[in-house]
């Protein structure tokens, strides 16, 4: 397995696959790699010939009162999932490869990313739709895969491939769970034993809310009322938001009568926790 | 030659010719060709294996009281003209090719962008940027030509280019002129007989900064009020602009000290027209 660490080295390997027809796919990360990941590592292995990770913790995508400094690091470990899984190579620039002196242009999608975190986070989008581009032209991928764990996140990126065209197909891989059913993040390291006992409380609400939209709930109102209601029980627990969106468009909802995302935004402790469910009215 | 109306026709095009090892050079149009974009042209087939020029007037780069309705057009004179310098194919897409219901991406260069035409076409050279973006991508070029009289443009690609990794060669090719020095453009298509008398005052005044600097003037502000007598002497000139810029960072220079650009725009009539000359003290 290759640790490829310039753009211009980068490109070279993937054209010279390319060159020989072999399909790339690629998983983008920011390391410190779980379950999650690898699940996305596994499908980009079954769904190409050669699969690129990146590792790459984007300080553009972090706001100035962020956690960029403190984000869990650990190479060596990630290195070691990442060849077990059967990886070509390892894209993991520095920050001065990806941003050098004088850079200036960023990839903004306008409508998807204004509600959920684009409130909370205003810059946040700009820089993961910016470096998406910047890895999509480093790694030349034929398909890519993100978790739908970001599901806003995996919208904008959908968005923005097709608007520009990069002829590169986005695909979204299901949330993986911890058995009590917290959403895996590279951030739930953060939580200590009591915090990590309440954020459980963020997949329950989710899926309480999930079971009364299947008994035939319609009005986002009820939904969200209940899912608050669990959250708030945790004292730990600070919700930044909770909402029922348009799965295209992520824009707020009132009654659900096409596919929708309940999707939430908690802060427990030092972590902001973000998790969501989709529901399908025609199911 | 072919003419390819689709992004997925083009990709294909495009990728069957990098397969069989073809490097490609791109020329981006609006159309309506002179003898100027027929020099990208024959740079195109000198540097590459295969010509791909596009013609889309872009709806994006016009201000909403700006000639976008009125571009000339003349798609079958065009085909003539690049048939006759042997390009391999036409990328002429529609506007909803290009900007599909729910587009919402923009690429920006923030910088070099803000100065010059940034200021009178405030949302100008974004639409610029986002359509090459996308333009590079529907053709995957190894290299692209852009002519230098719109030298602002040309700086900003170069910047998106190479920020955004998309692993192209940007080339610039100089200005071509008429016999009187007026800069060729579609738009001097505008120009009345009369018009077209006064529009040589633009060159004439850049052409006599740069003897005055050749002299060993270093103070822009002597070479701007020269260049502005020598237009303002035509009535029916209003002038936009002129200064004098650092040539990497478009901010104005007051004295000039490194590479420099003289640019300006100017109404006449109708038409808006700009042009430019490099001023080296180097040299």
């Amino acid at each position: 397995m290759q640790i490829i660490q310039t753009v211009q080295e980068m490109q070279c390997f993937s054209e010279s696959l390319r060159n020989e027809g072999k399909k790339i796919a690629l998983v983008p990360t920011m390391g410190f790699l779980h379950e999650g990941h690898l699940s996305l590592m596994r499908m980009g292995k079954e769904l190409a010939d050669v699969l690129i990770v990146s590792i790459f913790v984007n300080p553009i995508q972090f706001g100035p009162d962020e956690d960029f400094e403190d984000y869990p690091r650990d190479f060596e470990r990630d290195k070691k999932l990442i060849e077990s899984v059967g990886a070509a190579c390892i894209f993991a620039p520095e920050v001065r490869e990806i941003y050098p002196e004088g850079f200036q242009t960023s990839v903004k999608v306008a409508h998807v990313t204004q509600n959920l975190c684009g409130i909370s986070r205003p810059t946040h989008f700009d820089g993961v739709t910016t470096v998406v581009a910047k890895l999509f032209n480093a790694t030349r991928p034929h398909c890519a895969i993100f978790g739908e764990k970001d599901f806003q996140q995996f919208v904008a990126i959908k968005r923005m491939c097709q608007d520009l065209n990069f002829g590169i197909e986005v695909i979204g891989a299901p949330i993986v769970r911890e058995q009590d059913g917290l959403a895996l993040s590279s951030r739930n390291t953060y939580l200590t034993a009591e915090e990590r006992a309440s954020a459980v409380s963020l997949s329950q609400a989710l899926f309480e809310a999930k079971t009364m939209f299947d008994a035939g709930e319609r009005d986002a109102v009820n939904l969200i009322e209940l899912a608050h209601k669990i959250i708030r029980a945790e004292k730990v627990a600070r919700i930044d938001y909770i909402k029922v969106c348009d799965i295209d468009t992520m824009e707020d909802v009132s009654v659900i009568s096409r596919d929708a995302v309940m999707a939430l935004a908690v802060h427990i402790g030092k972590a902001r926790l973000i998790d969501n469910i989709v529901l399908k009215p025609a199911d």
